[in-house]
C-alpha cells in the first residue's frame, strides 16, 4: 500500500478523498488542515489532524498531494514540506512555473525528496496532448479552447467592482472559431475570436448597472480584449451558479506532413466537476511519486518526466496486454 | 545530431522519409531494402543500401526505424538487428504483443541494446490515451472506434473471394454509437453497434455477384458481425481508392468521480495519410529510444515506459516554459 497524505481540505481536498477512497492500493494517512481538526467532518472516513503536527508523520507518508491555491499557498509553503516529503501539486501560475520548478527541484534534490509539480488538466493533461502532439506534428499549429466553465480570477475581478454584490464569469469557447480550427485551415486566431466571457451579476441596491457593465466591458487585462456578456442577476442565481464547478476545454493539433497531407487531432474533456476530476489526476500522479520515489528518483518533475504507466496500479503485464 | 537508419521502403518507410527530414536533429545514415538499392530512388535524398550491408553500419547508426510489417517482417527479423542495433517499431499484432515483447526484451539486454515496439497511433497514441485517461478516471469505460479508413486485413480478405479481381474495405464508426458514448449513458455497444464496413469490389466478367455478395456478408470472424455494404464498381475505381490512406479513429473515457459527478474525455484522430502520420510517430519514439539508449538504458520499451519529453527536439527548460 502506497501511504498519503492530504494537505488541505477545500474543493481540491474533497477531490482528492473521493479519488484516494477509490484507489485499492493507496492508504490515505491523514488530511492535514489549517482549521481546527475537532470541526472538521470529511466526504469520506479519513483521519484528520491539524498541519501543525505533519512533521510528526515524517517517514510514515510516502507523498503528501497538496490541495492548497497558486496564488500563495504552494509558493510559500510547497519546498518547507518537501524538506521532510515527497509532494505533488497543482501548481497552475503558468508564467512562475520555471521559478517555482528551480527552487522545488533545489530543496528536494538537497533533501533527497521527489516532487511533481503543475498536475490537473491545465496545466497538466493539456500539457501533454500539446508537448506528446507538437513532437509527433512538428509541422503544425496547436490551438487550446477552455470552457465552458467558470474562471475564478474574472469572477474576483467581477467582485472587486464598486456596486456589485456577488458574480461569476464564464469562459466559453467560440463555435466558430473550433469549427475553423476542425477545419483544418490552420487559423490565425485573435483573443477575441476564440473565446467569449459571459458574467452574472448580482448588484447592491441603488447600483448604477450602466456604468458597472461599462466598467467590465472595458477593464484591461480581463475583459476588454474580448465580447463580453453582462447579465444583470438576483444573488440567489449567482449563489446558485457557484454550486456547480464543471468546466472543460479543447487542445488541437493541426498540422501537415507533406504539402499534400494534413492531419487535425483534437483532445476534449467535458467535466461535471473541475476539482473531483482535477483531484483524480493528481492522485494518479501521487501513485507515480511514490513509486518513483522509492526507485530513487529525486528533484522535480513535470508531466512531461514521468513515464504514464506509473500512473497506473497495475503490473506492466496488464497494460501492454489488455490497453497496448 | 541523432543518427538513424530506416529498414524497409513501403509507404510507412515513405512516410518516415518525410518525417527524418523535418527532424533538424536526426540524420539519416541510409535508408535499408531488400530490392536493388540501385532501382529505388526515395522521395527525399536519402542514401539508399541492401539490407544485407547493414551490418557493416554497426555503431554509426543511434537507432533503426523499422518500416516492416507485422505478420512477417518484424517476428522475423526485429530480434536478430537488434543485436547490432537499437530499434523503434510499429508491431500492431494485438494479441502477439506480450510475446513479441518478451523475446526482444531478452535480445535487447543480453545486447546491451534498446527496442521501442508498437509504435503508432493505434497501438500507441491510443494505447497512452486509454492508459492515462483510465489511471485518471478509473470507475469508467474506454472506447475506440476506428475510421473511416481502409482496412488492410478485411480488403485482404475480400480479394481472397473467387471471382473478386480488387477489392478494397473502410471501416467506418456508426456516428448513433459515438453520439451514444458522448452522451455520457456508458453504453454497452456490440460489435455491430459501433463499426459498419463498406466494401468496394470489382469482379471478373461473369462472376456471381449475389454469391459474392452473400459470402461477404457471411464470413466469419471479417464480416459476420457486422453490418456490411457491399456496392460492386470498376477495377479502376478501386485503383484510384487504393490511393487514398486517409484513417483515423476515436478513443473516449466516460466516467464518475462521485455519484452526481461524470466526465467525458474524447480524444480523435483525421489522417489524410496513415502513413505519413503513424511515421511522424515512429520517427518521434526513434528520437526518444536514442536519447534513452545513450543514457544506458536497455531491453524492450513501449509507450507507457517512455517519458514523453524524450519525444521532443527541445530541452526541457523549453518545454516547461512554453507547453506546460
Amino acid at each position: 500500500m502506497i501511504k498519503v497524505g492530504i494537505v488541505g481540505y477545500g474543493n481540491l481536498g474533497k477531490g482528492v478523498c473521493y479519488a484516494v477512497e477509490k484507489a485499492n492500493d493507496l492508504e490515505c494517512v491523514g488530511i492535514f488542515t489549517r482549521r481546527a481538526p475537532e470541526k472538521l467532518t470529511p466526504v469520506v472516513n479519513f483521519p484528520v489532524y491539524s498541519i501543525n503536527d505533519l512533521e510528526k508523520f515524517k517517514g510514515q507518508i510516502d507523498v503528501l498531494l497538496l490541495c492548497g491555491g497558486s496564488a500563495t499557498d504552494l509558493p510559500e509553503t510547497t519546498a518547507n514540506m518537501l524538506k521532510d516529503f515527497n509532494t505533488v501539486d497543482s501548481f497552475d501560475t503558468h508564467a512562475k512555473i520555471p521559478e517555482y520548478f528551480a527552487k522545488l527541484d533545489k530543496v528536494a534534490k538537497e533533501n533527497g525528496t521527489l516532487s511533481a509539480i503543475s498536475i490537473g488538466w491545465d496545466p497538466g493533461l493539456f500539457s501533454i496532448m500539446r508537448m506528446l502532439l507538437g513532437a509527433v506534428l512538428p509541422n503544425g499549429n496547436d490551438y487550446t479552447f477552455w470552457g465552458k466553465g467558470v474562471s475564478q480570477g474574472h469572477s474576483d475581478a467581477l467582485r472587486r467592482i464598486e456596486g456589485v454584490k456577488n458574480a461569476i464569469q464564464y469562459t466559453i469557447p467560440k463555435e466558430q472559431a473550433l469549427d475553423a480550427v476542425r477545419s483544418g485551415v490552420n487559423p490565425e486566431l485573435t483573443t477575441r475570436e476564440k473565446h467569449l466571457r459571459e458574467c452574472f451579476v448580482a448588484v447592491c441596491d441603488g447600483a448604477d448597472k450602466e456604468k458597472i457593465e461599462n466598467q467590465i466591458k472595458t477593464m484591461p487585462n480581463y475583459f476588454a480584449d474580448y465580447d463580453t456578456i453582462v447579465n444583470f442577476v438576483s444573488e440567489d442565481e449567482v449563489n446558485e451558479m457557484q454550486k456547480k464547478l464543471s468546466h472543460g476545454g479543447f487542445v488541437f493539433r493541426s498540422g501537415n506532413t507533406t504539402k499534400d497531407n494534413s492531419h487535425l487531432v483534437e483532445f476534449s474533456l467535458k467535466l461535471d466537476s473541475n476539482p473531483e476530476f482535477t483531484g483524480s489526476v493528481l492522485t494518479a500522479y501521487g501513485r507515480a511519486v511514490a513509486k518513483l520515489a522509492k526507485e530513487g528518483k529525486t528533484g522535480c518533475l513535470t508531466v512531461f518526466d514521468i513515464p504514464l504507466s506509473y500512473l497506473s496500479p497495475n503490473p506492466n503485464e496488464f497494460l501492454r496486454e489488455k490497453l497496448l
